[in-house]
């Protein structure tokens, strides 16, 4: 009987990766499949030689995806699984204060609160984001200048902090969330957006260098930017100047990922150089695919060509789903392009393929 | 598809409640839906209202049926999860330093040493452990004087800490931590087992004392100590003295234990009031079987009693998994009879159960 | 012999008080006395019933006078005592990282400093003012306001933090910490020096109320202020305009607490009130004799009105010291005149008695 149920997994994977249509259930039934699978693992130890602290930054992404998981879930298992590792964290951000990687797991508190509505949830973030501001780094962005990273001064920062930022703004209606993240974003921005190529660099490190003759603009790191961008823009309402402002810039990357996606789905790991870098890479690729789709969803982006990206970009994920449920072709930590394999997973990656199928199972007519 | 799937899970459960034969496949099946459960699980509040601490002795006692199921299973997913928790924390028991509740998890860590063979699994629960050695607790074992639980006063104790000594004696060959144990568990009985019953009150509290006119053998209590009976016996060597002294005991409570099933197959909560308590409990069953079929699959206990228990006991327990895999009718964290329901679970419940999985699976045939 | 020993003590007090000439030796010998009795009683409870933190403000007050000391004391007794305070604590500043008291005790390392020259001694206050400097307060001056004691918003913190950020400036040769001091200054002098009066309000409490018909001027917290003035500009260039800035309010303070002198020549708890709070207050005139002589030995103050000033109050200091060198009529730990008696001491107070005495002993001829 148990081989005939993996059978009839495998069929279904198979029937997945190359129909043109998805299908709903198909989409929930292969999330379904990824979390759980992810939840038998968040022991494993992936690109460290122990498993990822319960506050990393690696878990805080799993967390985002997971929550939008939880929310399409039958029943509460997915979000007791992350309350609880709310409550045995007593909801604290981790460890060092102004680090945007440490900030990280505060999305997860926020989309907690939103479902539980307790205060406790989110006091911790609350009280940390208030004593920075009353305490702002005055720091420069200029790579391994004395605290450094206590401002976002690299490109994945952009995914770790500013969307919590946002979230309480939504939250607590308090502007000065929203001002003091906004003015940052915007140091950020002027300091390591490309306006030629509408890309973000990693860090300072790699502006002005060439790889192979090609400008270096990292497929995760603007995988983290573009999902941070549509997790910012959800909190904020459509006639304010701030949308705006970070409209703009999703617009513009959104018209630029476009061009770079590869034939087989997805981005690689250097976004301009793809001939160089021909391993597909499943965590950068699937944040741009939920981006994207969160853009059509909402209207925002139109037209036949941002649909067939987002699922020739899927169906490219869904094959490097194994048989258990593992994601595969996930680049390990890193901070720029590098190698990616078929058996290798990361919890982030995770991460990004469920916000990813959240917005495609709302984009292929469920709902 | 997936309601089919559905409907075989379903199938599968009716048809392991109502068949006689156990076969060796469906309690592999049974017991990997169970662990899949709990895992997935793991941060539910169960008797509190927060997910138990990792280190707690409440998921130790999960641990210790997980690493023998982690023996059984097709892959290294359940040994992974395991030592993720050994390495998240480092190797450490938990807080206090006597209590053998905090020394529970090193049954764990010394299961993942004999996988492992590495010597950091084990070096804090030894240096701890020789610490005692140095320091012993010089305390009465009456209820409620000073330090009273730096010793094994109460008969939980015995399933918490015995097993770990024997563990460590069984690893390193030194005869001390053997020494030490058995003086320790030969107080304890002398204080607590009751020699015409056969059987370990609670505690002091207990010693005299009637409910509805029965003296209160709590169930749970005795299914730990009756479970940590076949584990320290399994460390030692059978022409030992210290191995008969053991030995005697787990006789004389499995004599006793057999005379004391429900005829549904469970142990009532109160060992000897099962008129009073009618409500099946799957923790202390759970162990009753799992130290039974320890002792069939050894050729300690032999007649067709025993089996026919143990049959039958694990029929009823298998009866309370539900759809999912919750285990369900285990009775929440307490030290006397109480209550139990079919949808309440606790994490040591499906230790219980997944321990006695594992000798069922050796008594039907496989191997 | 012993207590011929206590007469002849008596006879030398009696003498101090009542002759005119001030004689170098006897102001050594008298601030041994003083200095040895506190070191004696470092450990009594004062304002509070535990002694208080070694690192705490209190004593790094005593710390300040005590290094002055420490220079002129025929041996290294009395470095040796406060480098063992440094040592014990390792050279760490105390607990807040931005309260200003909690800097106070910088003012001893950099006094160790001048005299050792080991690195070790300055490394975490240099550590935790770059800290300060990327991470600076943003918050409000108005009391109570969040975090307002993050910033110099009460009037005793000018003896406690700015003197080390100029001790800082004056060691490394470093603008940086100049210039932050001087922009936190002036933004606490724009809100708490009265330009009528020229004194410092404590805090924004006191502003616009009167207390018998008079504005409250707290003795001790302009001892505070001007005693931290006198430290400040010793470590500034004379032809700086930093200095001129800080000259300017110096010599305004003096101007006017000649006028504010007792006949008795103490200084009372509340400047503008001394028919209202007639018991003499050793700790604020102690600061403010120290100031004036300061100034006196450097050209500053000019003309007799001072050195009669300073004469008169030096007399009066001496003459609370009892026979066994405790330093009476030091108001305890407050923020507003209240009260103090002859057998009341705070090692603050002989902190500032010490301090006083190093100018006196310049002034009447010795060096």
């Amino acid at each position: 009987m148990k081989t005939i149920h993996l059978l009839f997994i495998s069929v279904l994977s198979i029937h997945l990766s190359y129909t043109q249509d998805i299908k709903p259930n198909e989409v929930k039934n292969i999330m379904k499949k990824v979390a759980d699978w992810q939840i038998m693992h968040i022991n494993d130890a992936y690109s460290n030689d122990k498993p990822h602290h319960a506050l990393h930054w690696t878990n805080a992404a799993l967390y985002v995806g997971m929550a939008k998981w939880a929310e399409m879930a039958d029943n509460d298992t997915y979000y007791n699984w992350l309350k609880g590792i709310g409550d045995q964290n007593n909801w604290q951000l981790h460890e060092r204060k102004y680090h945007a990687d440490d900030h990280a797991v505060g999305r997860m508190y926020a989309a907690l609160y939103g479902k539980y509505n307790q205060k406790e949830m989110l006091e911790p973030t609350i009280e940390q984001f208030n004593y920075i501001l009353h305490h702002p780094a005055n720091t420069k962005l200029n790579w391994a200048t004395p605290y450094h990273q206590d401002r976002w001064n690299w490109c994945d920062a952009l995914f770790m902090s500013p969307p919590v930022w946002a979230d309480l703004y939504s939250i607590t209606g308090e502007q000065k969330y929203l001002d003091f993240m906004l003015d940052e974003y915007k140091a950020t921005t002027e300091f390591l957006f490309d306006t030629e190529e509408h890309l973000y660099y990693r860090d300072e490190r790699f502006k002005g260098k060439l790889d192979k003759g090609t400008k270096i603009f990292w497929g995760r790191g603007n995988g983290w930017v573009f999902a941070g961008l549509a997790d910012i823009l959800s909190n904020l309402k459509p006639e304010t100047s701030e949308y705006s402002y970070f409209l703009d810039i999703y617009k513009k990357m959104a018209d630029r990922l476009i061009e770079l996606q590869t034939p087989e789905g997805h981005w690689a790991m250097s976004l301009l150089g793809k001939e160089f870098y021909p391993t597909p890479e499943t965590s950068g690729s699937s944040f741009f695919i939920y981006g994207l789709a969160w853009g059509i969803n909402r209207g925002i982006l139109n037209g036949p060509k941002f649909k067939k990206a987002v699922q020739s970009g899927w169906k490219a994920m869904t094959g490097y789903v194994n048989e258990d449920g593992m994601l595969g072709y996930v680049q390990p930590i890193g901070a720029a392009p590098g190698n990616a394999s078929a058996n290798k997973t990361e919890v982030y990656g995770t991460g990004a393929f469920l916000s990813a199928g959240s917005e495609i199972y709302k984009m292929v007519g469920a709902n």
